[in-house]
């Protein structure tokens, strides 16, 4: 019998590593097949080496056994069309999540976020075998994201860190310090009143577009 | 080992077997140990025999073999203050649950609705135990009701006709109507995306207002 | 003297069909000339005769002797620029409607309809001879979709059947079937309040986006 | 054959004349019989007579020709409760009409101002013969009020302004002057996208909380 | 020439400490008079010794060298009705501050968090001669609370380290923990786009509810 | 030592001026320089002389003594991709602005403003140095706007009118007229609660999106 399949569907490479790659480690370890969709490869990053990024995301995906597809629309100027629509809907058919993970496209996000997050929900709201559409914090400032979806990732918090570390280029960028992960990670776990008690906890958080409870398995 | 417990927190009996008996019998069907409470005895109904509804609430728990408490508040007179706070806040450390249904606080809905619902909700957040909290559909007309977490009840739409069918002295109000149920459940089914192939599916609708990860068992 | 005109504005063939043609019927009854924008030919339908659809198109506009005018903007990307806009105030200027129908534009429609929408529903709160402005039910799912207005199309569902019926095309999707045509239209007239004492009611719903009193004719 | 019946719901005396004589006048012109209802009589005002207020509603509403209903709530201390409930439910029974018009319960109004609002639409919405209910301008400032239905009372405008006229013990009052009552006529006559043309302009604005078509009378 | 007054109007002793008492120190160092006013004396505290609470408010406004009044409405009970408008209005009317700060009366706030919420924004933004009005952050969970304006409080932390450290007895209390402020205000710090460089930065983080552009001095 | 900046960007001529030239003129009073940022040469304006706008833009920034700058991008097409972000980001590095004005980017507004809204307020909130990020009323109807912030221009009122009237090829436009002007400076007075004692007053009104404490200057 096949493994269920949780997919992550996000603009740039570090996206998916930012916003959900705890979350990612906690369903491997309760038997699902990880896939991360890039519609970009981050070229027009304002880092000096962002050519690397591609390859940084194949070592970052290893972490974690995760397939790994960059597409090659262009950074910054990705449109809500036909072409983006059809792109996405491919790998939904083509690997059949039960979970999809994308941006939280909130009104002062990157624009390839908001086109990103905006369609991966759309067309995974379609999808009957898709149980579950998380949106996931936006990776500079949280603006209007309100979640509901709080997942304890402080068994995995290590591997995110490896995960990120793996993205060199972009080391000098502030949301990809790891003091800055384990402050947000930290945050979230008190926003889900997680219980200090002296040893902390990490936890990631999402937007809720779509559950079914079933596929959920309460 | 004791059983997890879903608890449905509503106002008057029959709220909680219209917006999520469904619901209650899937989670018991997963082993979990139920539990009803309700706010007031909902003697201020339009119907000659209000008196009967806690009895009938008594049978219709029966149906699940859910527990019932039905407290002594005034029908339509609730206030969000300190003595609804701590009544609710009671029940939900006596049986520690860690699923809790209540009602969507809509605009527009009953006033008694409206403080149950923000009530229920903002404590059962406060309770790390907690790991999903529920607001069900309105009984009358949806407004702005937008679910995001929808329940195949299918296999247990019977158990929740025959919870409501307890219901007599409410047998002339339209929402208890068996077509009317039936109905509105095929409308969520669709909303969720099920699909027919012929045979009807029937759906409970939720708004999510917290979930943890772990606790969904994703 | 001239009849008042209603004019819906729609991104594919079909979409008129499904959102209003019952409302559409009942203007007709009173006096209106209707006329219908679609922006494509819905070409990229995924149906295998998709080049049937505005041929198709023609026979549910006769259906009730309603104007039709199919644009060529290609399906699936259309953009909320200069020449939509201008395409869609041509027509509004052209027909001089008092009544203008468009798609409901919320977040997760299809990119035509949320472009379709947004732009047909400024432009015609720009003309200061329209005095109604409604945007329609959305035929997947209904997600935010609050309306606020409800025509009782009992007495006209006939003719919206037998327009969607012209779409043989189609007849394999979900949304086109009779009968979730018919459990639509009675799941809106449960939320108009529409009594049925036995007999079935059908409605259609919509937000109102403009309303002009006087043209309204309370 | 009986007059269709307007009926105005409103927390003070000098409410319902703010908020909508205008488009009452109209009402009447179209052969409506009109009714207001006021929950309290004002007594609470900053002003030396406000114990004038009854008395002075009664000479608004004889401008008009209106029904007049001051009820005994204590003005400032009104709540969502049983008893507010059944006391409007109870009017709208007795006149049965087909239009309401009560306040807009934004976030920052009077809290009689909030809770009237609240309630009339609600028991509004569950009347089937109430084909129109409309929300109001706030007095003050129009904070989050975005209202979609605008009436053109530039015929009526002498009467509002006569009706207001006779509230005499609240003259010094900014929001009851001549010039501010003419103000804010005419900036809803712009946002109604009224062409002026030289000659002014005046309107009513409304937030559509439910509309059904057939009242309406398109 | 007399200073200029900030107002923090919060529902129980501690509240305006934790939402804005580094704000505070920093309207202080600006040339503010500071006063507090307390609505309850937080006696239904959950924790022992909830009687040394207005004791601790008095210690904790000496820090800042701020006037406090705790008034006597039951702590857990406060409704929007006019004794807690008036009392709530006397003392705007008494100080006659130019900024008022109070709580962010989002949907699941304590109930009381609510009431003097909504209301002292509701009376501070009929007042001519306050300038800005200020939500502060909720001492729970943020929700939906999402902040436009941020305060740097860093020259400022101790002193609100210190004046959260005279409630003794709530020491056992999670939000009120020395690191709990900490995280939270390096959290807003990050939110408001403040540039580390190695030197941690605090911040406080306000919902702008009114705001005239000559007061806030730009 | 430099002045302070505050840059207005926006999608035509004379969107500034409608805007926000009242708050130019007053921020220009206390010492900050002035520059404004237009997207478009505002050629395919309905009016026939349109080729003149940037040249009365250029009348209209010299009347502030604002310096100029009329990018070259399509009016009517403006698309919020990568070119537009990278545009308006050289400029705020450029110009180093302490506070930024911009359109309100609501659902209705003429589609330039959405994207020239949206691009200019994200990028300004990722500018450390911004202070204070605005949003200007809608040219048209209001709509969704809902203000915070209001300005007393009172005493700039005459240089707006007059920077208005260099725009001679709009003269026809009714929201370039000045008593339209002056009627919407009355208006946000009134709004902004500032008292007239029979002397009008004259304000602006803006939605607060980012505002830092400190810039302010409290």
């Amino acid at each position: 019998m096949s493994k269920p399949v949780a997919l992550a569907v996000f603009a740039h490479p570090d996206d998916a590593e930012l916003a959900c790659f705890g979350t990612f480690a906690a369903l491997r370890a309760r038997g699902y097949a990880l896939s991360v969709l890039s519609l970009t490869d981050g070229a027009n990053s304002d880092v000096e080496q962002s050519y690397l990024r591609p390859k940084e995301a194949r070592l970052a995906a290893a972490v974690l056994g995760a397939e790994l597809v960059v597409e090659d629309f262009e950074d910054g100027s990705l449109t809500a069309g036909r072409v983006v629509f059809d792109r996405i809907e491919q790998h939904i058919r083509r690997v059949r999540p039960s979970v999809v993970l994308t941006h939280y496209p909130g009104p002062r996000e990157h624009q390839d976020h908001q086109v990103v997050g905006t369609v991966a929900t759309t067309v995974a709201h379609r999808a009957a075998h898709v149980g579950l559409v998380l949106q996931g914090e936006p990776p500079g400032q949280a603006d209007s994201f309100t979640p509901q979806l709080f997942t304890d990732i402080t068994a995995h918090i290590d591997l995110k860190l490896k995960a990120l570390a793996c993205y060199k280029s972009e080391a000098d960028k502030g949301f990809m310090h790891r003091e800055t992960v384990l402050d947000r990670a930290r945050w979230w776990a008190r926003q889900a009143g997680a219980v200090e008690n002296g040893v902390p906890r990490y936890y990631e958080a999402f937007v809720v577009s779509k559950a079914l409870l079933p596929v959920l398995g309460v």
